[in-house]
């Protein structure tokens, strides 16, 4: 049975498997069992997915996953010390990346597209930045540059939000993801049902390790220094930076200065949207993100013709 | 004969016009005789375009124009004591929203889709907060709000660009309108040779009156001023705010803020990208603005339904 929604995703005949049905697979590197799951359209550069703070594979929206996956690979997976993958969360970004690159290797792939989520933006910039000739385009979401702004530590807004309690646990993504208006609340319980809709294989939560090691390292990564933005000119992969109007987890003027000191980069920013504006407008998300990684040229100046 | 690229404009049928053919007609309204050009695919919202500083109907880019008529009806219009239209330019952005709107009724329309460009793009803020009824929704292009940054007066940048003298006078518009990379560059000079392909019934070039007018308006606009974003809360149409992540002219950073300050606005930046960055990438252009104008709900989020 596919929870889908045929008006907004295409599900190929080629596709055996979806969002909901895709095994759990596992893969050594490093020294850690990855845990990931690979579905969607063969015979391309797949996407590979980096998640945010205290995420799983299942933390994605599968509008978002099976959405790309009509016309890509898509390859979910945790980094180390994640849920159902091995070892322990290191406390640097970079050695998040490195781990990130040997799971991509150890797959046999020798080039991808790379999107990362929040933290997981800061571990695809990382993975770009070690890697470049592993990476073909980047899609950073809800993320922000080393030393942006409110990035040393979390902000007060996500303290908050992170250390409050809630009558249903789930409920914390409205506050993360969401921003407090109507129309973004009512979006955020859509999304709450579509991200509990994988019953089978489930992956288990986080343990109460992560959280302290990846708050380490976004600190470290956001920590005040000289020239902050200077490695963003290193990456020459074309990029496109997404982002909420509203984000308070990582604000969004972070996603602005990525894309001022990106050399290759589009910026969008969706109105009324926090943290996870791909969650809220997916199927804007995904005609976006699948217009930047289908072009033949992203960004395409006209070429020389004859007009006379 | 039709200058156009088949791969990026299709031509309808029932088009009978295009930027290079359209006639300049003539409707009086407050006083004013005002030029303007009509073309495109009829039955929808037509799209009112608003110009640039000392710019005039044939500073349009035709790609931008013809791409944008291939769905809907597209109107250029010299406002008040621009070139072939009477009057003089009044020194107030609002005075000039009154006459876009006193023009646009003219034409018998109640309701239109507006798109400002620079100094046009102000005049279309003016209007939207004044006939809040006139306006469907908005393209703001390589604008800014009141009191935005470095708008009390032209940057150093446009003073010393509009300064300078030129081997060929239309270079000027090299530097405006693109970045000094050599992508850029070779962009413009695409643009240049389409902004020259109508060679019938241009327009005059602008009196000497304009310019100083022009400027006396914008530095009013830009001005610093308590709380200058407020206004911004009052439009509530859907807007798409678009620019180049290195204008120069009005500084790209007030897109940012207009999407900030604008209660339901996308904005979208693209790379390399000077002033004119609808003019680099005029294929781009055309199709976000069209996904935005076309959209029964241009910022959709997903509806309730039942994933049981």
């Amino acid at each position: 049975m596919i929870h889908t929604r045929p008006e907004i995703i295409r599900i190929h005949p080629e596709m055996i498997h979806t969002h909901q049905t895709a095994p759990t697979q596992f893969v050594e590197a490093n020294g850690i069992r990855f845990a990931y799951r690979r579905f969607g359209k063969k015979g391309g550069v797949p996407l590979v997915f980096n998640q945010h703070f205290t995420g799983t594979m299942d933390h994605w929206d599968p509008l978002v996953t099976d959405g790309l996956a009509a016309r890509r690979e898509v390859i979910l997976f945790n980094n180390a010390g994640i849920s159902s993958t091995s070892g322990e969360v290191p406390a640097s970004v970079e050695e998040m990346a490195a781990n990130a690159a040997a799971f991509i290797k150890a797959l046999g792939l020798a080039r991808v597209d790379v999107l990362g989520f929040s933290l997981g933006g800061l571990v695809a910039q990382a993975l770009t930045v070690a890697e470049p000739g592993l990476v073909r385009r980047l899609v950073l979401v809800g993320t922000g540059p080393r030393g942006g702004e409110g990035m040393d530590t979390l902000t007060p807004e996500a303290q908050e939000i992170f250390g409050a309690s809630y009558d249903e646990p789930d409920h914390l993504w409205l506050r993360v993801h969401f921003t407090r208006s109507e129309k973004s609340q009512a979006a955020g319980r859509e999304f709450l049902k579509r991200f509990r809709l994988r019953t089978g294989n489930r992956d288990p939560e986080v343990n109460e390790k992560v959280a302290p090691a990846q708050i380490e390292a976004i600190s470290k990564w956001g920590a005040p220094r000289d020239k902050p933005f200077e490695y963003l000119k290193s990456i020459r992969q074309p990029t496109l930076v997404i982002n909420g109007s509203n984000d308070v987890i990582i604000y969004t003027v972070n996603s602005f200065m990525l894309q001022q000191n990106l050399p290759n980069a589009q910026l969008i920013l969706y109105p009324d949207a926090n943290h996870g504006s791909q969650y809220q407008y997916p199927a804007l998300f995904v005609a976006d993100v699948t217009r930047v990684l289908d072009a033949v040229v992203p960004f395409p100046i006209p070429k020389e013709t004859d007009h006379a």
